[in-house]
Parts: structure tokens; sequence; C-alpha cells
């Protein structure tokens, strides 16, 4: 798991196309880079098929959504499932506006995610959203209490909520037919019944903007170079976040140093990692629920 | 001054709306971050007021200046004031163009701001508009030269200079309502004739891009979280800082970097500092004087 | 060469607008403070002229290029030769899709631009467009894959194909009447006949996103306070560009960093830069052809 993944992206260098926010633009941009791919990042509607021809894959983050962008987006999405390129969609705020909702909820209806990456509120909200009838779901979202773009409090995930949050994200995988990917301080990458979980990481992922983003233009770039496994490219994106987020909080302990620090090493991190690293370092545990 | 500002700030945790532009966007969100605050960087207009009614605190930016982000800071700038949060103004290029002059007199006509913070010369030209027959103002802004977003040299704040420099601040306040924050050599802070200066700093700080947005993102989180005291979350966060600046020169010196990791390092003091440390660390005076 | 343009920089501080793009713009702006220069980067075709008119240079640069921005473009240039302020334009992302081919040449329609520069994949796309009749150019270009904003692995200067691409540079400069500038492991900078390479610089500079954009807005800067000397200009920026990659390449070596504090120790080195330095250790050819 990994070695494979990291090795095959560099080798290709496939070209990632990201509809995303201008405060995250420049990290995401920075990370495909680091991994050993090529990041492009159009927004023009009149441009939207040609990039989309010369991509692997497409990153949509509804970050400072606009509706410019929003129908850029559709056409990108569109095109790409199409041309069978890898779609993710990384569903920033969605809890911040029923604009956001409603701009997702069409973006689901026109285009097939190959992976949904969020943070536990964001995939709490859409879960309520596709899966109204869901007993789980109908229990846990009642006590909603939206944070703008980052995890609320009682959404993190700890232990005793593990179950609930691989519940749901099994739930919304077998309703949108995507990989869920749920960040937190355990992660969750799940298709349908087949649930992974990465128990690397580190808190001050949570005090560096963008950290989601770059973890979803990460995947992107992995599953670009590696379109028939997606599966793997996820674990191997959350994996090498989650390593790079421990190995560089303790640089910056050392260095007394903070939050910007900690920024520049994740990326150094992600621009040195060999696949056998990964692979000795990931802490990780497959499960394959019954449902 | 400064502490109870500092550890508020980190228990709230507040929400703060910035509609800021695409040069220091990623900047501003990393420091809201790094005082403890939560940032959300939207501006389509459609969820202008369900963003500001999740947030504490509202920032302004001016910079890169669109007619379709005017009309989203109008609406969540009138929201912000029904609802009481706190709003700040960073008037950025205000001498660069009518246009910015023009658009920068609409929001003033619309919205009641709590803080307004500019360098020396963005302050001089908006006394110049908002007091028009000021004998001060007059003096002052005849001979002004504009610089584009930065502060032209016969602006700066210098001790000959200083005196002037708070009489326009204390008139613009007063006319305004707002707390008016200058940066400079000398910083000034001042709510009517309560006006306090600040001696930290490093003249590096103008060589960042964005330093001045940071600062008003700064005290917006700081205001967010301490809306009745909103003169000392500016003192706090001014003090911040300019404390920043310094050690992130000494930082610099000794490993001979520039301007770049300067930046960095000004974020990490930031997500570092503690309240009593500020309280130690900051060479403040305050002058009520009587006009 | 060089000493004199670094210095009368630093005198100046022009003012230089940027019409750039969200993924570099801070990046950008930071190189241009760092040089010594002050930048502004409005985008609002209300206040083109004006901007345009307190600025010394104008750099253009299509990085997910918008109808909106492109407006802007054309008005903004157009002043700017009014004014006779050096024009540059970094044409990114010319290779991947019509609405950039058809957006650049208008501009090279309307606006006379003093340097152009990009990487070999871009230029040669240009000389086709502008060339079409070029016996070098239909060699060339009919092979071309567009890879994106980066260059393709088949463009890469190469000792081999340097001759080519000095031809083509040297042709689209006697075309467009502007310098024309093609970074990769030889740089060249061209205007018509004059030709000169620069063998400093990196492989990892192309591991940064917006390496290039920095290295046009620094062309921007120098130009901007050398007018009648922007060869010069040109050389100094390029030369310091390649000496930043090698010096920030040996500390992240030395530090056990990667790509993320590459760019930072980049901006680092332009901030500190002495001209007696970039003249000491520039790798620099001067070669006078005849056609």
């Amino acid at each position: 798991m990994g070695n494979h993944i990291l090795t095959r992206t560099r080798e290709m260098s496939p070209i990632i196309h990201n509809i995303t926010n201008h405060v995250s633009a420049n990290d995401c941009a920075n990370i495909t880079l680091a991994c050993g791919a090529s990041p492009i990042m159009a927004e023009e509607l009149m441009e939207m098929e040609e990039i989309t021809a010369l991509s692997s894959a497409l990153v949509i983050n509804t970050g400072v959504l606009t509706e410019g962008k929003l129908k850029s987006m559709r056409k990108a999405g569109q095109r790409s499932n199409e041309l069978q390129h890898p779609v993710i969609l990384d569903p920033v705020g969605i809890g911040a506006s029923h604009y956001r909702r409603e701009a997702i909820l069409q973006l689901l209806s026109k285009i097939r995610f190959r992976v949904i990456r969020g943070n536990a509120s964001e995939i709490k909200v859409l879960h309520e959203m596709i899966c109204p009838d869901s007993l789980v779901g109908a229990n846990l979202t009642r006590t909603l209490r939206i944070r703008g773009v980052d995890v609320s409090e009682q959404d993190k995930i700890t232990m005793d909520r593990l179950e609930q949050a691989i519940w749901i994200s099994q739930e919304l995988s077998r309703s949108t037919g995507a990989i869920i990917v749920v960040t937190g301080a355990t992660d969750i990458i799940t298709e349908g019944n087949d649930t992974n979980l990465i128990y690397n990481g580190h808190p001050m992922l949570g005090k560096v903007a963008g950290s989601g983003c770059m973890l979803s233009s990460l995947i992107g770039a992995y599953c670009g170079a590696n379109p028939k496994d997606c599966l793997s490219a996820c674990i191997a994106a959350v994996g090498a976040m989650g390593l790079g987020g421990e190995l560089a909080y303790e640089k910056i302990l050392s260095r007394e140093e903070g939050t910007a620090s900690f920024r520049t090493y994740l990326i150094d991190y992600i621009s040195r990692l060999e696949g056998g690293t990964l692979e000795d370092r990931i802490r990780f545990e497959r499960r394959k629920n019954s449902v």
C-alpha cells in the first residue's frame, strides 16, 4: 500500500485540474508539484473542455464558491465523467449556507464523484442531505452545530464516536458511489463496506488554513496517476499527510517555531516522501464490515 | 492589557468572516487560525446573510476590489450591523484610484465600522474625504503623494510628524465613530480622545506583502471574541504584530534569512504568543488628550 | 551587469502593477517587495487608467485567465503603452486551450510588450502562432505535446536543443519587437540578434508553483526602475532567480527540507541580494549572432 501509488505519480507526472479557492490555491498547487504531479487551476468556462481533456483528474473545492466557478465546475466535471477521469469533491463550507448546500447538491446530481473528502461536520451535513431517511443520520445531525469551514467540537472523531462516523461514511458511500474520506483524529476511508482507518496525524493540521484542501489536491494527484486504484490512492494520501503532520510537529518543537513553519514542513515532507517510508510508518487498519 | 483578550480568543474560537483580496487571503486565514479563531472567506452575495449570522466579526479589506465583492461587502456589513458584530475596515489602496475612494465612501455611508485600520497615507486620504473642512486635513493632504498600496516616504510617522498623525486620527475617530488604527514606526490606536501609542515593531513588516491585511484580520479575530472591549483588542493585536516583527527579525538575522522567512516567523509568533508575554513586552503609552 | 539595475530598483522603489493569477499573486507581491519595488495588484476595469498612471511598469500574467481580467489587461496595457511604461507578458497556459491562445493573440495585437517570458513550451507555441511560416517553427511545433502550464519533457532546453530554442527566440523577438526570455536549464534572453545565455539555476525551481510568475514579476520590477535598460534588467532578474535557486537548494539540503522551504529561501535570497554578488556569481554568455 502506498509505494506503487507514489512511484507511479512521480513517473507519470499527471496534470491535475483544480477548481478551488484563492485562500489555499497556492498551497494546493505546491503540494501537487511536491508529490510529482503538475497542477493547472483554470476557471474560465470557455476553456473547461480543453483543460479537462489534457488533465488526468479534477479536484472540485467549494471554498469561496461563486456562481462563475460553479458553472465551470459543472462543465469540467461532466466532461471528466465522459473521459472517465477521477473527480474529487471537497465540499468546503457545506454547513455554512443554503447556497453552498444547493450548489453541492446540484454538482452531485450532474457529476459522478470518485472521491468525496471532508471533515466530520461536512460529511455529516452531506449525509443528512443525501440520506434523509437514515436513522443514523437523523439521530446525529439534529444536534448539528455549524462551525463555518472547520469541524465543530462535538463532531470531532473520538473513539466513542468513531463507529457512528464509520456508519455514516459507509451509507454515504453506498448512496453516492464515491469513496468517502473523513479526516480527524482517526481518518476514515471507505468504499461501501471496505473501510480503512488511519491513525497518523497531528492536531496542528487543523491550525493550517487549507490543510484539508491540500489533502484533497493530493488525493486528486494520486488518483490521477492511479485511476484504477483510487482507494489505495486515498489511503496513501491520507497517510502521507498524517505522517507529514507528525514530522512537521517534531520539527517545529525542536526549532521553537509555530503554525506557519509547520505548513512549510508539511509540504516539504510530501516532496521528500518515499513510498517505502510511507509503508513503514503508516498506522493503518482495514475492516470489512457486513451491514 | 492583552492577557484576557488572547485567552478569550483561544477559548471562544470565534468564526471571523473576511472579505479580502487574493494576494493576502491565505496569510489572513493563517493568522486568524494562529490566534485561535476560525476564518471564513465567503464572497458570493447569495450566502452573505447566513455567513454573517454564524460569524462573530467581519473584516472588509478593499485590496483588489471588484464590483462583485463590493456588493457582498455592503450586504455583509449591513447584516453585521444589525447583529451588532464588530466590523473592521482596511481601506487598501484608497489613495490609488477614484474608484476605490468612491467605493469606500459608499461602504462608510452604509455600514458602521467599529475599527478602521490603515497606514498613515491611507488614513490621511480617508481623513481628507471625511473631514474636508478640517484645518489639519487641508494642510496635510494637499502635499499628499500617492504611493499605491504602501505608505509614502513623506507620510511615514516620525517623531515630529506624530502629533499631526494623532490629531488626524482623533478627528477621524470622532467623525466616523470608529476606533482608528494607524500603523507605522509608532502605531496609533485612538477612540475619540483616548489615544494609545505602541512603540513595538520593525521596518521589515513593510517588506512583507499583506502584513497590514494580516493585522486587520488579527484585529477582527480579537474583536470578534471581545466585542465589548474592541479598544483593548486593537491594542493587543497591534502589540502582538509589533512584537512578532521584532522577534522574527532577530530570528532571520541569526539564521541568515530574508523577508519570506520573516513572514513565516511572524505568523509562528502569533500562534505561540501567550497573553502574559504580550503584557510584559508591549511598549505602550496611553494619552488622554483634551481637544 | 546587474549592480546598477538592483541599486536603482532599491533607490527608486517603483510601483509595479501586476494583473496576475490567484495561485501565485502572493509570491509575486512578495518578490516585488523583496527586490525593493512596491506591488499593486488591481483588476477592476474602472480603476485601470489611474492605477497605470501611478505605476512604472505592468506585468500581465495569463494564469487562471478570465474574461473580466482580460478586459482590464487590455485597458492597462494600452494605457501603459501611451505612457511608455514597460509591459511584460507571461503567457501562462498558452498551450492549454484555444481560449488562452486567442486571448493572448488579442493582447499582442493591442499592446506592445517590452518583454515576453515563458518556458520553452510556451515560447514555442507563441512562435508558431506569430511566425506560422517559419521553417524552424513548423518543424518544431508539429511535434508539440502540450503539458498544461509546465514545460513538456521534450521541450526542455538541453544542449543539443539549445540552438533551435535560440533561433525561435530570435525570430519571435524580431516579429514582436519584444525581448524574449526563455527559462530552462540554460536561460535565453534575446533582443533580435543580441542573445544572452545564463547558466545559473536549479531544477527544483520547476517544483515551486509560480516560480515562472515570480520571475516575470521580478523582471517587471527591474524594468520599471530601469526602463531604458530592459535587456540588462532581464539578465539581472534571470541571473538573480538562478542564483537564488542554487543557494536555496544548498540550504534545504543542509537542513533536510523540501520544496516549500526552497520557495521561502528563494524569496529570502532576492531580498538580501547585492548587485556586487550578482555580478560575481552570474554565469553568463553573450552572443551576437548574424542571421
